[in-house]
């Protein structure tokens, strides 16, 4: 059975560790995602599960079945948080898998298929500026070079963090999951507040918004901000607020499909009261679960960059830090959750997820289901995500109905059953 | 005669006087600057000045006149520096001041009224936040709680730093100047590029715009960047960027008399790539030689951030850093400085100075001139700082003429001819 009280305990445990400062920071691979991981891997051995770890430091629990030679079902989600974020995103997830094995093995329910339970390292994007590196890397989609170009704000490589850690970069490769599992299932906070507004409990994702980022680097000339004359001026930062409310402006003009643009980061040299803008390095996130309007978005963005750059003779670079596809979910997944949703009697509807999720790398492998769950007025990434307990507990209970469905042998979707 | 040589060699040996680093970092009262200073009490022993220290540390070098009942000229400036900055802001003019007694020396050249080069200390606010303090207290401005309020980033207050460098805190009445000086007169590299756009080699300062600064405080909420639809967002980056337009527009609008403002400081809370920006701290630095043309622009500014606030639902708390008031500097003694220019051959143009300068408080005091020349691309506080030799001691050449006619005991500037 579904736990509340553990939820509870847990998730307050989880809220203890953590960088000093407002909320959650559990960047990752630093020394709080770490306590954080071997927090979740103490869980993972009370549910019995056999825990190992790949080359990347992903975390996975195997509860054996009784037919070991069939592939597994994995459910996971990711344990790393934002800078000052929340204490549901990611460990929802990851609590709801640990507590699916433990539910198993205190009902003495046995699976057919292999269960696992897989915490996800570095789904966040803060810390090296790209996200669900550690679903990447279980996907085969992380390469060595990879590891080497991605570095922090310190400027150390994302390689030689793994190898502080103990993990194996020089092995990537051997974090690559062996076979096309059953299934995949993810649960996560919504992060949004549509669930909310329509009073469900649940939602079920159509397809994964995922994000085309671009680091544009703007070259404005420093000057002193008393002698500069306002007309002999380059002043990065005033460029860059233009980019600023241009990826704005672009981004609401495209309603449906809809598409969300946030110039997100911003560093600027030399920040000084008396100096003029210079150097600026400007972060925008653009994201849409159409492909088409999403590109439209991009290259109007880029044009008007250009124009900017033109019009103030303040030179532009830009970097394209990734440009995923959007991810769609395949519809006899969606309707098996919501079969699932209907059973335990969760007010439920389907729903597109903005926000990119370490489902989506698996999608594009294998039979993927992913449950939202509401929080609070949409807040995410934030000290006040907020989510009732009840209600990690109420998607808990449809992911496991799913779960066990996918563990017996015989199980299919519809798609595979017609095959 | 004005020696240019001498300016090479001493500007080589100045270059090698500072902390490491790129460019030269001689912040006040740090061992670099205390360096500088000594080497620069040696060259007015060369010069054959009689050396003397105020309370504060201001040295100041006196060529006795003919007349030492009269009032002397003074005429100096500073010599320490921002972090990283370059070799010619300051300096240049205490070297003049220097050269200028010197010259007097080897030409035999006797004047009447006393005259004294003055070394400024501390005229940089990159220590203790607070700029020409040497001035200040020479024109008795400093208090000693002033003294005690002002400190450096380590948290060493500038009296414990006076009282290391055996200075007198504790009286720094003592250091205001006893008498009003006949005249003052500064040189300085322009630090913008009015000069060269205009190809001229000097410029009359006509006052001096000591800024206004603001500090908004803007309070957006943070969501995540996928989640967040356009419509229901208050992005704190997006409400700074109306407002850094803003600044750039409404200081664009009043260009006789000039206004610049500058939104130059930026701060973003998280800063991350996939959270839409909360809090952002704006500094905004607005200045212009005249006092009702800013505090139009700072009412607008005001305004225009209220504006933004209501329109987005983001609020802006703001703080007023810093609203001094614009210097005027005498229409006779800019009259005088371009006649001397025009007998110099050195073509020149008259100009506002943005930037605060140790004469700044002299105006206030005394017939008072201030002289710029050019420097390369307008480049200061910065290690590519540059000013042509031959700039430098053109301009030495008109200072020379201007001082040498200001210690004629019968010279009067024309409106004091009138009173």
């Amino acid at each position: 059975m579904i736990s509340i009280q553990r939820f509870t305990e847990r998730l307050a445990r989880l809220r203890t560790i953590t960088a000093p400062g407002r909320g959650i920071t559990r960047l990752a691979f630093t020394d709080e995602d770490w306590a954080g991981r071997a927090y979740m891997i103490s869980l993972m051995r009370e549910a019995d599960l056999a825990v190992r770890e790949d080359a990347f430091g992903n975390v996975i629990g195997r509860r054996e079945g009784t037919r070991p030679d069939l592939t597994p079902v994995l459910c996971g989600s990711h344990g790393d948080s934002v800078p000052e974020g929340g204490n549901f995103d990611g460990i929802c997830g990851t609590l709801a898998a640990i507590e699916l094995a433990q539910s198993m093995q205190e009902d003495g329910w046995q699976n057919e298929r292999p269960y696992e339970a897989v915490l996800f390292m570095c789904e966040e994007s803060s810390r090296f500026g790209a996200a669900t590196l550690g679903s990447r890397a279980m996907c085969g989609e992380l390469s060595p070079r990879d590891l080497l170009t991605y570095h922090d704000k310190e400027g150390r490589a994302l390689y030689d963090v793994l190898k502080r850690r103990g993990l194996d970069p020089d092995h990537i490769e051997r974090a690559k999951y062996p076979v096309r599992p059953a299934a995949f299932f993810e649960m996560h906070i919504e992060q949004g507040r549509v669930l909310e507004h329509e009073r469900k409990k649940a939602g079920v994702v159509t397809g994964i918004a995922a994000p085309t980022r671009l680091r544009f680097r703007i070259h404005g000339h420093p000057d002193h901000s008393g002698a500069a004359p306002m007309t002999l001026r380059h002043d990065g930062l005033a460029a860059a607020a233009e980019l600023i409310l241009a990826v704005e402006r672009i981004a609401r003009s495209h309603a449906d499909p809809p598409v969300v643009g946030t110039a997100s980061t911003l560093r600027l040299r030399p920040n000084a009261i008396n100096v003029v803008p210079g150097e600026v390095t400007l972060g925008v996130d653009i994201r849409s679960i159409s492909a088409e309007a999403k590109a439209d978005t991009v290259r109007r963005v880029l044009d008007e960059a250009e124009a900017i750059g033109a019009r103030r003779q303040v030179p532009f670079d830009v970097d394209w830090m990734s440009d995923e596809r959007p991810v769609p979910i395949r519809r006899d997944v969606v309707d098996f959750l919501m079969d699932c949703c209907a059973a335990e009697g969760l007010p439920a509807m389907t729903l597109p997820s903005g926000a990119g999720h370490d489902a989506m790398h698996w999608a594009e492998r294998c039979p993927t289901g992913m449950l939202f769950l509401p929080c609070r007025g949409g807040v995410s990434h934030n000290p006040d995500e907020y989510a009732e307990v009840e209600d990690i507990a109420g998607a808990a209970r449809v992911l496991e109905r799913a779960v066990r469905q996918a563990l017996q042998a015989d199980f299919h979707f519809r798609e595979e059953g017609q095959q």
